[in-house]
């Protein structure tokens, strides 16, 4: 049997945690159903205990995911523990991920707890969590910066309690890769009962490092999970990136001589996916998923490269799925051209009434932009006036008007609860003066963080997705809207953001929360 | 005397090589200021043989900065060199890098040459170079994917020539730690001389492993340079960042137990000053400078992180620079607030018209944004009206409007070569309808390629700051404008990315480039 290296992804829990990258149920399906497409073999679908909202979402993705483990996170507690495994019911495999803080830095500050209380906390959660699912993963949060002694005893606990992943974090992104890897080692050399574990890595990127140091768990440490995200979302600096991870794995396979499973093709798409719904952006020079990590990918044509492509390329970009980004629909594609195409894209509307909505934007679209591209079609369905999410605000017009020398002006009509609403007022800008009148209007007195504009499809002729961040009263939350008219893009990513600050979502404190 | 890890940037060189982030020689020239203030130890500013631009632009850096080494890239043959021993006359202290490529791919496909001809050429050329410069870097293009055998016995042979410095780049980014790390351990064990040269590590970032293989070069390998790049600037998936290599030092003192003579306060306003001149953004999630690097940085008030930030926090924030982004100047502010910010910015200002200019954009900008930032100053300097180069374009007004139900349109006046233009267009949003308008006159058929906005420090009511790329006859160039009106910003942007199309540059080929 060939080596496998299981790849666990936590773009959906960890990478959701991300100040701002919060999702709502349906973007998570969505996200889901592309991480299966990539054939993510664990994919950890949320913190069912954290809120009502990722219990639902786990639950959802539970029951529609079936190749793909589904794993969810719950603290060392018999509740936590509960709700993720009622959460887990409807999954064709279900795993359940424990953790508990077992460094005295966050034993002593974070859980008020002595190590003995921690361990045997550890103990009675696993029992317990091992008579509800047979797949139990451990975590000892901050692992990397405990006191070995106690790791080993804890660990060797767990296993002995039916733990059958056991998941060392690199917390706060402060390893090497040669201590990491050693320290993997010693854990697995020292602990009696190791080799009845799967053994996992979980690194941050805190020191621009995830990567080097998950895979030096896997080679020098003998880990066989590596827990990672796409485009490596995850708080701060995120955690390791999937795409590097698989790529560096399958790249070299003369050096770790270890199988993945998962289709490399769907990666450019399932990157685009996530930062669409995050509004986080892909940096240029981001590897693999970069729009310039392939020369011939960014549009420039080199001959050099050309002629002899494996002088500078180690990959080649189609087998990322950068090839995928043809022109494939127009103004005459019918509505089964169309349907077809989301399924392909990977992008499941729940009912007729939703595909009807969609096609109908779509429709909208193609009267502006002749060349619709795989990219406008995730906007349109992303965009949340076609899911059957309850919105509160929805924009229905919008006029503007800026010259030189005088002050732009912007008048918006929108629906609040069912109502109709118009706002005017002046502003910076024509963008600036729209969310003013808008903010006229609602007074939800949020404070906008960010604000940033990328054409899907490089040229200000195609649509323009915009992603407005706001803040009030401690919750962050990111509006994405997409038009060809970038005010009118503003907008709706003005109104999406409301509309998340809106729905009321309660979670755990971050730091009683996943830090794993 | 402690061990020294020398810091080499090469931002201007191989950072600038990167598809669209070409810049002018003033940009260059205050970057370099920039890494001056940083204590970078190198500055590697240009390719002085491969154009003119690149020449001057070498030649102004090696006469404005005098703490940090200045270096110029150059092929291995007498013309390269001498060049860039003439661009460098005025410098401090001058180094020229000589490189030739020793893989059996890159002799065989790009040189079409023998080993034994590139050990000649090389020994040739390090022997030509140390009579016109006494500190003589070599490069084997290549390197880590050369037959070790051959690769030693031209080092051995260089460094009797007298190169000084020998860098191993990882050209593909191939590399993993361990192995790379090992590479280099072995060339130092087998060279017989290799004692009297410094080592040094180039590391590509393709596979996410580029600060992992530099710092293991450095660790178990022995190097004492490492090449890096403000952001990780540089083809495809960009070279190692050095603000990730400088802070691993730093924060793992106890494992490197090196000193390096960054001031790493500095790091944030570097960051940005790359982002604003190239364009290429930082994602939020990246290490070190995203604006989520830190949780407390991105505006968020989390209390378990304020309360005992070492359990989630490895380095302070403080310490690279994100502190420094204070309110700092409004309205009332004078000339000389004005001058001395531009001072503490590191930005000169070559006479006082310039500041003259910039003191009148910046009093324009204050009637309209009651706040401003550092962001604002550097957008505001940024932006090439206010320096002496000269310009073919530059806008004059603009006037548009748009309505949900109507085509967007817009009028635009600008100056080209000092004649004024008018164009008016209908698009599919006022910035398509604005930038369309300009190309109506202009008739340039360049394509855009990448089209984007940040607002300079968050909200709408700020300067938004754009990038258009354009690319035309295989040219990609960047052009970036700032206003608080995104229209205002974009035509402003399209109107810079056309100037530099306009002002011609002749440069090598890539594949006869600076591939180091």
């Amino acid at each position: 049997m060939a080596d496998q290296l299981i790849i666990f992804d936590t773009t959906l829990r960890d990478g959701e945690q991300s100040p701002g990258a919060s999702m709502t149920k349906d973007e998570k399906l969505r996200i889901a159903r592309q991480l299966e497409r990539l054939k993510v073999d664990v994919i950890e679908a949320g913190f069912a205990a954290s809120s009502n909202g990722d219990f639902e979402a786990v639950q959802a993705i539970a029951a529609a995911i079936k190749d793909s483990t589904i794993c969810s996170l719950s603290r060392a507690n018999d509740r936590d523990i509960s709700r993720a495994a009622e959460a887990l019911k409807g999954a064709a495999r279900a795993r359940i991920h424990t953790f508990i803080a077992t460094s005295p830095l966050h034993m002593e500050k974070k859980l008020r707890m002595t190590p003995e209380q921690v361990l045997e906390q550890a103990k009675q959660s696993v029992r317990f969590a091992r008579n509800l699912c047979a797949d139990i993963e451990f975590s000892p949060e901050d692992g990397y910066r405990s006191d070995v002694d106690f790791l080993c005893r804890v660990l060797e606990t767990v296993i002995r309690e039916g733990a059958t992943t056991i998941n060392v974090p690199d917390t706060v992104g402060y390893a090497i890769p040669e201590l990491y890897g050693n320290f993997i080692k010693t854990l697995r050399e020292r602990i009696p009962n190791s080799d009845k574990a799967v053994w996992s890595v979980h690194c941050h990127n805190d020191l621009g490092m995830a990567v080097a140091n998950s895979l030096a768990g896997v080679k020098l440490g003998g880990a066989r999970q590596v827990e990672c995200t796409i485009n490596g979302l995850g708080e701060r600096a995120g955690n390791c990136s999937l795409e590097e991870v698989v790529m560096a794995v399958k790249t070299r396979k003369d050096y770790f001589g270890l199988e993945v499973a998962i289709d490399t093709s769907h990666i450019v798409a399932a990157s685009r996916m996530v930062s669409q719904t995050t509004g986080f952006v892909v940096q240029p020079n981001k590897a693999v998923v970069g729009a310039n990590a392939f020369a011939h990918a960014s549009g420039i044509h080199q001959d050099g490269v050309l002629k002899a492509r494996d002088t500078y390329e180690i990959m080649r970009a189609e087998d990322v799925g950068w090839s995928a980004n043809k022109i494939v629909l127009g103004k005459l594609s019918g509505r089964n051209a169309f349907k077809q195409r989301l399924q392909e894209l990977g992008v499941v509307l729940d009912s007729e009434s939703e595909i009807n909505a969609a096609f109908a934007k779509f429709k909208e679209l193609a009267d502006r932009k002749s060349e619709i591209f795989d990219e406008d079609i995730l906007a349109l369905v992303s965009d949340e006036a076609v899911t059957s999410e309850q919105e509160a605000y929805r924009l229905v017009s919008l006029r503007q008007h800026s010259e030189t020398g005088e002050r732009p002006h912007a008048e918006v009509v929108f629906t609040a609860e069912g109502r109709e609403i118009r706002g005017e007022a002046d502003g910076n800008g024509p963008v600036d003066a729209s969310l003013k009148a808008i903010e006229s209007q609602v007074k939800s007195g949020a404070e906008m963080v960010l604000y940033s504009v990328n054409a899907i499809s490089g040229s200000t002729e195609s649509q323009g997705e915009v992603t407005v961040r706001l803040q009030n009263s401690g919750r962050v939350v990111n509006g994405v809207g997409a038009d060809p008219d970038i005010v009118v893009a503003s907008a709706k990513a003005y109104l999406s953001a409301l509309n998340k600050l809106h729905s009321k979502v309660e979670r755990v404190a971050a730091q009683g929360g996943g830090n794993v």
